[in-house]
């Protein structure tokens, strides 16, 4: 029998995973959100009920999904006191979704755990299209018996399993997920600046892209964000302000671990930037915007 | 009827050329190193003349392929005074393939114009089995009857002509090729720095790797230094020395330009350090002991 669904976090990626499950013809039988009127929106469209607290999250799922911000919010809706998924908790399998931080990640399983409830960490490497598709690539951590209950759900979110990666324990799914975007930034932010010094060098960027591609400047990053680079297309997939947010877990791991990562470092603070001049709610490719002459905030000097 | 070809640099990327073209048909009929015994081994290899000087040269080819270290190489071969490729040069074309400057491509047309000789750009994009094979993706900068005048010659360095691009005038072949290299030395750099985080939280780097090429983590970089830095295989192909080289180029490009470019600037000093303490003739993946813990200069600190 499919288990029956909650979703808590009706964002573009919480929403097309209900959406999702739904066609998969699972009972996707609550959602939750912060704002009311985004659950109430998608309960209405999914028939489903829109919870007004998390412990009635509870009461109706048995697999709960959580696709939320960051830490704090993660905190939240497992805090030890008030309304919380905690409460009523006991057998209930949590499939939390947000890059967040390993640690919190393992703080919520021992949380989880005190009250007869299992977690998981699914981690995406990939955007909004694919969660509406089921076409997700998932990466877990957690105990492998609770991965194992919640198998064939997850393969109907990741091409059939085919993009589903089981990492290890609580906490290490999400640091591949970390270091996944860390390095993804990194040639963002990398890739930013070979374009737009082409740009200044009066270069035809179509040809220089193609080159790029052709060779050892090639990249997922090229192929995703080279052309809106150019073309100044930064319609939000994966904001900078996440970016920022991402890269910022990897070096918080890094300095635990004693190690200096300098192009880490440069590519966080390019990010921060964006958000501090007010493009972080640009796309990553946004980050052409610093790095192309004429562009930015201080137009002409590229800085 | 094939143009008689004189190869000047006789490194294992210059020989290599000479083999080629010898095996497709040309005579390659002189060859000459600034070290004589370099010269004599593939001369005697080759069944052709090992000049004793430049002018030389050009009295047995009517193409000269030149393969030499830097800009000063270069303006030492073209020198206005003493022995130089610009005696008895009228008619011929140079194809000058190192990773040199813009501007000393620009400067070095001039001088040969002068004396009624041509020029071309060949940037390499590939290395040294590459050139073996005639597989060599080539990017040409200069005028384009010049270009026509060499191009079957170069379509066998560049498997039939597939991996031959006519980029621009004169000296912006080499500035795309110093933007290749950029993009290529950061993505390299940022890839040692999760790879080495990696290492540090104790993760299986394999599938580390795994994870990384079928997210965007994915790059050129990844498929061809990825295992290398995993296993310290640091054999040289592209040495560090070579990435600083050339990331150094193109960052004089951009402060020409006007324009910051901080991944491009970490990742110099991360290859300039490897050359200062000593591991500059490591492969570019040998940015790796710099980032992993326990490897590298100091033991212990990954810095």
């Amino acid at each position: 029998m499919k288990q029956s669904i909650g979703v808590v976090g009706t964002g573009r990626m919480g929403a097309n995973m209900a959406r999702r499950l739904k066609d998969c013809g699972y009972p996707v039988t609550v959602v939750f959100d912060v704002r009311p009127e985004a659950a109430q929106a998608l309960a209405v469209e999914l028939e489903c009920r829109a919870a007004k607290t998390l412990e009635e999250v509870n009461s109706l799922a048995s697999v709960v999904l959580t696709v939320v911000t960051d830490d704090a919010a993660m905190n939240g809706i497992f805090s030890e006191s008030g309304d919380s998924l905690l409460r009523g908790a006991r057998d209930h399998v949590f499939i939390n979704c947000a890059t967040v931080s390993p640690a919190i990640h393992r703080e919520i399983a021992n949380r989880a755990q005190q009250q007869g409830a299992h977690t998981l960490e699914a981690c995406m490497a990939s955007s909004i299209t694919q969660a509406r598709n089921g076409t997700l690539y998932l990466m877990i951590g957690g105990p492998s018996p609770v991965f194992e209950s919640v198998r064939i759900l997850l393969s109907h979110l990741s091409d059939d399993g085919k993009l589903l990666r089981y990492i290890g324990p609580t906490g290490t799914a999400a640091q591949v997920k970390a270091l996944v975007n860390m390095v993804m930034n990194i040639n963002t932010a990398g890739l930013a600046e070979g374009l737009g010094l082409g740009a200044a060098l009066g270069l035809d960027l179509t040809l220089l892209r193609e080159v790029f591609g052709q060779t050892g400047a090639r990249s997922g990053v090229l192929q995703t964000d080279g052309e809106d680079m150019q073309n100044r297309a930064h319609d939000c997939y994966f904001s900078a302000a996440h970016a920022a947010k991402d890269s910022g877990i990897a070096l918080q791991l890094a300095k635990e671990a004693g190690l200096h990562l300098p192009l880490a470092s440069s590519t966080l603070e390019q990010f921060t930037r964006m958000v501090q001049v007010g493009l972080g709610e640009l796309d990553k490719s946004g980050i052409a915007e610093l790095t192309f002459p004429g562009r930015g905030p201080k137009s002409g000097s590229g800085v």
